[in-house]
């Protein structure tokens, strides 16, 4: 669909320089795009690329506009208005309302006409899926689970019973909510299965990642916030809470209980333990090790990055001798004189 | 259904104090609970939570009872009790026996009377499914996969062609049984794909978490010993062996040939290379760095864990500069007469 | 199916010291093999199990054909010619041509006659399957997807729509392609969807392994290019490059836009962070940390590798105490009027 430079300014609140008349139809990267296309500066990249630029108008903050070759969308936040152009510009198809022949759906489950259930879905007993949900191909959705309106399940998701979905919630493909916890209590040597009788509530205008995995709860449910963004293959164990707003990369893995803040931003493989607390507002980079509560707000690091392997040899090799480094600069401030107090290593910090 | 605190108290083995006539429907947490909820306390948690508790009853250790406020029933292993009432409690809903009609069956397929096959599930050739099986919604069973007794296969499973399931084994969504381990040979900067001929064998009562993914052998099986239980998202290669009653928790990877003992516990995130030997008995914790083989019994650990960005940025840069460091020490040895042995850092504490 | 020695040596170009006559039908470990069964000495494996062997003959490098005790191949990549005998002696079993009943098809999509589509596999419209493709049990290829000739899909793989798959690719369970990348725009507290209108290519002759996810790119697609091998449990994020021929271990994930030169060998359990650019030939070991670009041909690692969790504790004290650790040096040498520079802790050993 094309649309105009001016309908845009005036939809999304810009400022364009440019003629109103110019049309675009998709939009392109800074390097990549033509005369067709809508293009962004996000903050720091490369300005080159926009000065070489072909696309139709560029979305960018004031203090990039004199710098634009071509028309320009003014924009205090040029990637959220970015986004939204481009959600007018590339709209998801609509699917058609209604069950497909192939799709098994229980006669006890209640599904809203304007729904769209796709070929070879499975709708269980007392399930409930709300006004233009879309159940991609292939879903599984068990017994009493309730799909709120607008939610889209894109294909291939499993929805374990009772497991509750807000509302425009979207959850890529092979993702499994309300698989069991892990509960096992020990005995003998032996692991007795502790049965999870939680749910999982997710809230609405949440987003879930290909092949992330939420577990229902131990007794009470697993809970993830409103606005929550996850990406793929990440972890929640049992009765873990996700507050309103955070995002979190991929490949991160939190265990059971562990309560998260809201407008939380997680890197991508962190390990998070179980039973912390982790306040709002605290960033945790990528490949963070949390085993102990973090209070918010605040920036929270961990490990050590990549070096070339000769080299990181050598480190481990010093970091396994760092002990008796320790001892060896002990005897030299005795032999000093400048001794520290037997019990002072220095501050910790911690 | 509701159950005696006498009847409790006789089936698991516990001594009651309170009224034995009182009924129990269900469990809650301490702090939740109602008067009809059974509720326990874990050895370490929030004896407050203990004391303002409206369970009916809480199982707890006999250290524990005189601080009780309420009905106990009193065990050695409270968790393991709980687990068992909770069972009792919140029985999992029979699924009919038979084969849902949308299910595709080969002819050649044997499926015990008593199994349930449920919607758009797939028994291939030659395949056995065993008494009282579940085959959840949409589960594939390829050739000649052998699925013992009273397993379970919750929903959206995949056993490849020629796995075994042992009895009682229960699996959730999303898990891959016996796709080709990663067998490749370097031939003139190209890899040639080495055909994986082995199969998985999967021992009794075993549990496997979501989207958990077991390889299937080189030439030999990939091996999971009875009792063990495996968290969401872990990797088996091809090859490897976990012992009896080993617990792994979420996110671990172990790559092929690797052999685990029997009555380990691996945290989560952890990744152990190949070819590598752990012993019995073998704890090993969250986001470990397993390189070598590990004797057991031991409790094995590995990681900086996180700490406030600008002091993680300063460790970063001390750590990298050890190897200097080493050498002023060793200057200041040198000027203060007090040098050690020129190839002598000290004791490897490795 | 039975091969003589003599027909192996000559077909694999390999030295035969044996009679050409035996015949062999399948592979076998040394320590294992049976006199049916061909073996192969890896570089550094036992020589004892090479003494002890029963197998009719051993595939080896030429430095060990003198310590063979029962016939041997020669080669000078005996994997390679392992990998090459296993899939002659072990073919994959026939698929038939067609489309079975249960399988969903598109009326506008085009299904080469050739083509194997398995039970409660959908193809979506105008999907493109490609001359002798095997879409695996429960498969789902949804619009506008292309998949070139002898793709092997194993069962349960999601192809969301759009994506292309080249030839004689292989993709194991579970896997995603072409799930939405992570990409949202922060606005005031909470979090913008980007739509994700690129796509993904993958290349011929790539391997994919289980629950492996590859996102689709905001603008630009996602590409793997030939020949590249992926274990179980990656996650590529949106717009990256995976060079030609480049092998990737299990559970790495690698962030948005990053590109991996061509014949790199990525280890397990790495995170590598986004807008990265990694060389031609780069080696990084299993659980590296990877957050800066790298350039090739180079080995880089990273962690600290796992030791007994008492001496662990006492290392991650020693390097939190890094900090006064230096100081007391700086003082020791300033006191024996050794300082250094004040500014110069030593060459940043980077």
């Amino acid at each position: 669909m094309a649309v105009s430079l001016g309908e845009l300014a005036v939809r999304f609140g810009c400022e364009l320089r440019g003629n109103p008349d110019t049309l675009v139809e998709r939009i392109g990267t800074l390097a990549n795009a033509d005369s067709h296309c809508v293009a962004y500066l996000s903050e720091s990249r490369n300005r080159r690329e926009l000065a070489a630029t072909r696309a139709a108008v560029v979305v960018l903050e004031p203090a990039a506009a004199d710098a634009c070759p071509t028309a320009s969308l003014i924009s205090k936040n040029p990637r959220a208005t970015f986004a939204r152009i481009t959600t007018l510009l590339h709209p998801r198809p609509d699917r058609p309302a209604g069950i497909h022949p192939s799709a098994i759906v229980s006669p006890t489950a209640l599904v809203d006409p304007s729904a769209h259930i796709g070929a070879l879905a499975v709708i269980a007993d007392r399930a409930v899926i709300g006004a233009r949900v879309h159940v991609g191909l292939r879903c599984v959705v068990e017994e009493d689970v309730v799909v709120e309106e607008d939610v889209n399940l894109v294909a291939s998701v499993t929805l374990c019973h009772g497991v509750k979905i807000g509302a425009r919630t979207i959850i890529q493909p092979g993702v499994v909510i309300g698989g069991d916890g892990f509960g096992f209590a020990p005995e003998q040597g032996k692991w007795v299965k502790v049965p999870q009788v939680g749910s999982v509530r997710i809230g609405c205008d949440v987003e879930i990642g290909a092949n992330t995995t939420i577990d229902r709860g131990a007794i009470e449910d697993t809970v993830v916030e409103e606005g929550v963004k996850l990406d793929n293959q990440i972890q929640l164990g049992h009765g873990v809470r996700v507050g309103a707003h955070t995002v979190i990369a991929g490949c991160t893995g939190i265990s059971g209980s562990t309560v998260i803040g809201k407008h939380c931003i997680i890197g991508g493989a962190c390990g998070i333990a179980g039973h912390l607390t982790i306040g709002d507002e605290v960033v945790i980079t990528g490949f963070g090790m949390v085993s102990r509560s973090l209070a918010g707000p605040g920036v929270y690091s961990s490990g050590l990055p990549i070096t070339e392997s000769k080299i990181w040899r050598r480190q481990v090799a010093r970091v396994r001798n760092l002990e008796s480094l320790f001892d060896r600069v002990k005897r030299l401030e005795g032999a000093a004189g400048t001794a520290q107090d037997e019990n002072d290593d220095g501050p910790d910090h911690t």
